[in-house]
């Protein structure tokens, strides 16, 4: 197998979804759906954007209550390009005969090729050719070239090449009883016989939108001058050009197409750029030659060197790790940068969460501060756009700070749902996830992770602490202090774990003391006071007088962080939260037996009537994200500062105690289970690995995939290795290394950027090379085991494992 | 006289438009005119924002010319506020006795405060009170406190405050001609008793601009809750609210107004946000504080400590270098690095030059890069951004790279005027300013200064190189070899000198061998050289690739950089351009003794029939554009490198030779001048440096203020303290100080910030200190006359001069 092309050769209709989720293209700003050969016949390709903007206004009758979501707008469709032969019907896939079929996503050059011959029914063979780009380079322009060959026929062929309105969000099926039309029309335009033209403007945001096509039609690489006839309505327009065909031509229709928004920078007016940025365009092999260019660069710089000895099942982890890398940065690229985008849980092709920004950053961020942290800056800038709207949400909740929400809307409002919906049971049911405080430790996270690995102090200085201290203000205001227990408490707040959200017959939601919440919480705050240290001193003053920062407040962060909560159950087990252990024991084995597949326990225990609120059962273990998060090294320092015992066995009885009461409902939870076990249990962890590659390759959750691709996964397992088996800890100044491959590795390579210089590892069972390339930039240290070296630009060091 | 306040203790109504202009309120996103007391009355004041939008179709039917230039487009009104006693006529200030009158700029906090005692013609005296403020911290937002008391009657008052769309350009009489109306209605909307909203669209860019205001009363500090009368038009809203007031009483209406566009980010719907922001806006005296708060933050960082012998004098030059200060920041702030902003030639309340972006960066990014940096990084940004439109620009006049246009509009574009009118003969004179390619030069420069400044090489890396280079092979592809003198040319085109635009008789416009233009040139090509080693090895082979940059175009670089013709003429003057030396000589004398002011030589001689082409005549000297950007080391080394003699009395030859034919037609001019004599003629020096002051605070262009502010030459003064007297310069990773005060100056100090290090500089006529502020950045170089020393955080040093 080609460790580089993803390849279908048969046709399966019913894996059309699949295949089309897996093979989208996009560019970071230009998102587009469409593997699937239907693409060819224009109907179900609904193209999504980095665009946020419509409501979906749902109520409820049970529940009686009227709640209002934004999703993510789909594109206006521009890959629409169908034929007839003699007037006949127009192609379909499924009426004719097909006689071979190959698709292929070729990751290395993030080209889509299919290939298809068919024999219609009368007996007219046809093969079609199609390759398609959006372009990572110029990241405006996208392109599609198609060649069709008369075999045996000759006759006359009429080629609809359109640009589409119309388009409707129908990628999730639960939400189609909702309003699905985000887009109405402003205009259509014929400019000439080449190129056509179409804006539309999503409804409540009201963003407009351009785009423009040009078809360039060829009869054996002769340029056709062509006259078409060009068919439009309101929120659809397209060129029809009729050409004769002699058998054993080639016909080659090139469509290119531009697109802008009104929310771009550096234009006048979004439809006019779009045509001078068409006008601009070369033709299709010079798009494909510099879009395979800037390929290029970004797999010199995210690409993982991969050598097992078991071949065929090393070449599909390299493929599918570099599936996962594609679509991380088909989702988040240097075309982002400058664009005001967060990272959605399901990429901005996949309508699945309605493009809502979450938490999945702590996943994803990794792989982007090791690689490209620009990537990473500009996220970062996206949240500290929202600030403002974060204290509001705190404000409003009666904390002080800020409170970014649990899933984060255009202008950073809350938009968690208040109900959700059970397929099972048909029920809409209450939902409280917006508890899920901890997002803003995840946060606050990234920031301080984005500035250990590059140094960056003019951003922490100017965003990110003044982020970072707010969150920290907002959990000082979210703790308060019991008497009974002389300890600091965090109530009222759930966890990632969606199945725990409350107590069984309380009517208030939320849980009590969450470990993973409380500590931290406790990280934060003993972050800020090292934060607060760290800046310069005038900054540091600027920064207090601005939020009002007193002495008493940062007093009480230090307090806070050493007499926070923590429960402990079972001789060192760390509790969920307060109380898990009065929950009963579920009876896994049974519910397998009755259900197979129990990754939606949740929604199974709802349609029987139950709740999982009973049970020690979770989705995902929170407290295992712990282990995950933070070496051993930090936990202990953690635990001692709170004056909690902290031993070595607690990592591995913590981890054991909870597999056993995880569901994996989350594709998150294989990487963090994988993760923790990485040294405890090598063959477990290398299971729950490649259990996790295939998360989204073989649709693990049964049809999720095709509702947009679990992005936090697929830069989960990339990171696995690059941090993971390289066991990389950017703490203190310094790169720690602890590499520890699985058996079935025996060499790892990959090139990370850290503090300006870019650093080749190499890493084997029996050791590992370092080797810093010539640069300008300043020396640094790199620790491993418990020696610390300082490498400088050019130098090359080697250990022995 | 108070060094932070601008004081205006009458009322000269004939005065109004230049204190409008230099009292103008703004924090960068939010511009806004109005400092003049009919903005009570609500007549003249049309706010400008950062929108270029609407274009202006001029058609000369003397030239038969179509041309088309895009305009600054003016915000809709938040300002009208006004008032009439028992329902008289509305407050008109040129229709009352006005008893006392006083207008204050307080500069340290950003507020505009203006009190008018006055009597109306039934003797009713009513004192007025008016604070003003654009929030500095919270761009979004603005503010207006007025107070009026009821001295000696009782009555009736009825207060409009309203929106008004209805704004027009009309702050450049010789525009007027033209269309002057680019805001269409989409809505206006009556909230409650106490918000309107106002939305608005910009004819052709499209830009949704959305105004929210609130208006609250109290009747001696009591709140008044009122059911005010609505009143609104497609384009205008306003608030109607009656209040009966008893002799002595005190009326005050606090209007707080929000302002978003459809281009901002972190937004859902431009007016939904609007009101959002509005909804959180706190009250008066609580925004005046935080607002006061941010400024004293920028003021910590961009003031400078200045103490003269000479009291009142003194005294004056700080106050007036504090107004250029509080316009620079104004235009260019915290509030616009997340914009898509570059810096117009007369700030973004002024309409001259439409807004557009010409090479003034190249006077304002020195205080920028020293003060805070990350704003330079901004505008360079905003260049990036216009990189493909420069690509296409120079593409389509047959030159290869990125070719920047002189006079830059929304999306890059070219936007110079083809014709111009003099206004002193009536006529349309073709206009071939467009051939300013120096200002290619510029940008490189700019971006050159930006990374010596702040080290910053993920900047570099990834966005300087990439215009740098492509600005390298713009000049490269602009030379031609020229076998005769075995040497490179660089032929049609013009200099910053506008008088100079081709030859006389010529039917060709542009100069040939414009020595600043040739020597600019070969600068690039040496930085892109050194840039090319400096960068890492595989970004430099990205770039390559990328921009496709051959070993041969390289080497090509080098050439030229040796081989670039550069004339001379009399024995060591560097010639403006190739045949220079053969125009007449101007009689100043004459031309002084029959216009008076001949600062615009060119609109005279044109009126007379004839042009400055014929003469050696300069509206500025571009030659010593020369001296006022490189040290006398950089300079020599560059003519060593091109094979020309350079000797020390190169520079104050070609000055005294320039000085006496220079006309002082640009404010720039005086920057320049005074700059290039600070060591050769101190006194020439400061008393330029005096009337460079005055530009704009005296208008001494006699009316060309209220058209805007100037700028370039508000930052150069200052810059001409910064680092003129302190002689920085900031090259090859040392910060070279060199000071030479001026007679009259016995102690000047400053803050920069160079390499991430805050360093305060005292400068006396016998000594140097310097000390690093407290930080963990790296020690840095620093050189005092042939000496390098390092310094580092918290140390300081002290050097006898």
């Amino acid at each position: 197998m080609d460790e580089w092309t993803l390849v279908y050769d048969s046709y399966l209709a019913g894996q059309v979804k699949l295949r089309e989720a897996l093979c989208t293209l996009g560019n970071g700003y230009f998102a587009t759906r469409g593997a699937a050969p239907e693409s060819i016949a224009d109907d179900v390709h609904y193209p999504g954007t980095y665009l946020a903007g419509g409501y979906n206004r749902l109520t409820s009758e049970v529940a009686g209550h009227e709640i209002e979501n934004e999703d993510l707008v789909n594109l206006p469709n521009w890959l629409p390009l169908t034929f007839r032969i003699d007037g006949g019907d127009w192609f379909d896939l499924g009426q004719v005969q097909i006689l071979d079929y190959r698709q292929s996503l070729d990751l290395h050059r993030g080209i889509l090729e299919r290939s298809v011959r068919f024999a219609d029914n009368r007996k007219r063979i046809c093969r079609i050719g199609q390759r398609r780009l959006v372009h990572m380079g110029m990241p405006h322009l996208a392109a599609l070239s198609t060649t069709l060959v008369a075999e045996n026929w000759s006759g006359h062929v009429e080629i609809c090449s359109a640009l589409d309105g119309r388009v409707v969000n129908n990628g999730v099926e639960r939400y189609r009883g909702l309003n699905n039309r985000h887009l109405e029309p402003l205009q259509v335009k014929e400019h000439d016989a080449e190129r056509i033209s179409l804006k539309m403007r999503t409804t409540q945001s009201r963003q407009e939108i351009a785009l423009a096509a040009r078809s360039r039609l060829y009869r054996n690489e002769e340029h056709l001058e062509s006259t078409p006839e060009c068919r439009s309505e309101a929120d659809y327009i397209a060129h029809h050009f009729r050409i004769d065909v002699v058998e054993g031509d080639t016909l080659r229709i090139e469509k290119t197409v531009s697109l802008y928004t009104s929310r771009d920078r550096a234009i006048s007016e979004c439809s006019l750029d779009a045509l001078n940025t068409l006008h601009r365009a070369g033709p299709f092999e010079e798009l494909l030659s510099t879009h395979s260019e800037y390929w290029s660069q970004l797999w010199r710089r995210f690409d993982i060197g991969l050598k097992e000895d078991n071949g065929e099942q090393g070449a599909r982890h390299a493929l599918t790790l570099r599936l996962h890398i594609l679509h991380m940065l088909q989702t988040a690229s240097p075309n982002t940068m400058d664009l005001d985008t967060g990272v959605p849980a399901r990429g901005w092709h996949g309508e699945a969460y309605r493009g809502h920004i979450f938490w999945d950053e702590l996943f994803i961020f990794p792989l982007l501060n090791l690689r490209l942290p620009e990537i990473t800056r500009a996220l970062l800038m996206y949240r500290y756009r929202r600030l403002e709207a974060a204290r509001a949400n705190a404000d409003a909740a009666n904390y002080r700070g800020a409170m970014y929400p649990w899933q984060s809307g255009s202008n950073g409002r809350e938009e968690s749902q208040r109900l959700h919906y059970n397929p099972r049971s048909g029920r809409w049911i209450p939902d409280h996830t917006h508890l899920q405080r901890h997002v803003n430790a995840a946060i606050a996270f990234n920031i301080w992770q984005y500035y250990q690995v590059t140094g960056d102090m003019e951003f922490l200085s100017f965003y990110g602490a003044e982020m970072f201290l707010e969150i920290a203000r907002f959990w000082s205001s979210l703790a308060h202090f019991c008497k009974t227990h002389q300890r600091y408490e965090i109530h009222g707040v759930s966890g990632p774990d969606e199945f725990q959200t409350g107590y069984p017959g309380s009517d208030k939601p939320g849980l009590n003391n969450h470990s993973y919440t409380n500590i931290m919480a406790v990280w934060v705050l003993c972050r800020a006071l090292e934060l607060l240290a760290l800046l310069a001193e005038e900054r540091r003053a600027e920064l207090c007088t601005m939020l009002d920062i007193s002495e008493a407040e940062i007093a009480r962060w230090d307090d806070i962080s050493r007499r926070m909560r923590v429960i402990f159950h079972d001789d060192g087990i760390i509790s969920q939260f307060e109380g898990y252990d009065q929950l009963e024991e579920l009876d896994w084995e049974a519910y397998r037996e009755k259900y197979g597949d129990i990754h939606r326990l949740d929604r199974i225990l709802e349609a029987e009537g139950d709740t999982p609120n009973h049970y020690k059962a979770s989705k995902q273990a929170d407290v295992l994200m712990l282990f995950y998060l933070f070496s051993s090294e930090e936990l202990s320092e953690l635990f001692e500062r709170l004056g909690y015992p902290f031993e070595y066995e607690t990592i591995p009885k913590n981890i054991e105690y909870y597999a056993r009461r995880t569901s994996h409902g989350s594709t998150l939870s294989r990487i963090v289970h994988s993760w923790v076990q990485l040294r405890s249990d090598r063959a477990g962890s290398w299971r729950l690995f490649q259990e996790a590659l295939e998360s989204d390759i073989a649709d693990i959750q049964g049809g999720t995939t095709p509702e947009g691709i679990h992005l936090g996964a697929m830069a989960g397992t990339v990171d696995l290795l690059q941090r993971g088996y390289t066991g990389i800890v950017t703490r203190g100044d310094v790169l720690w290394l602890n590499p520890s491959l699985p058996e079935e590795m025996r060499c790892l390579s990959m090139c990370i950027r850290y503090r300006g210089h870019s650093l080749d590892l190499e890493i084997r069972q029996e050791g590992l090379k370092v080797h810093a390339r010539a640069s300008n930039a300043s020396p640094i240290k790199i620790g491993v085991k418990d020696g610390v070296y300082e490498i400088k630009a050019g130098e090359d060091r080697e250990f022995q494992l």
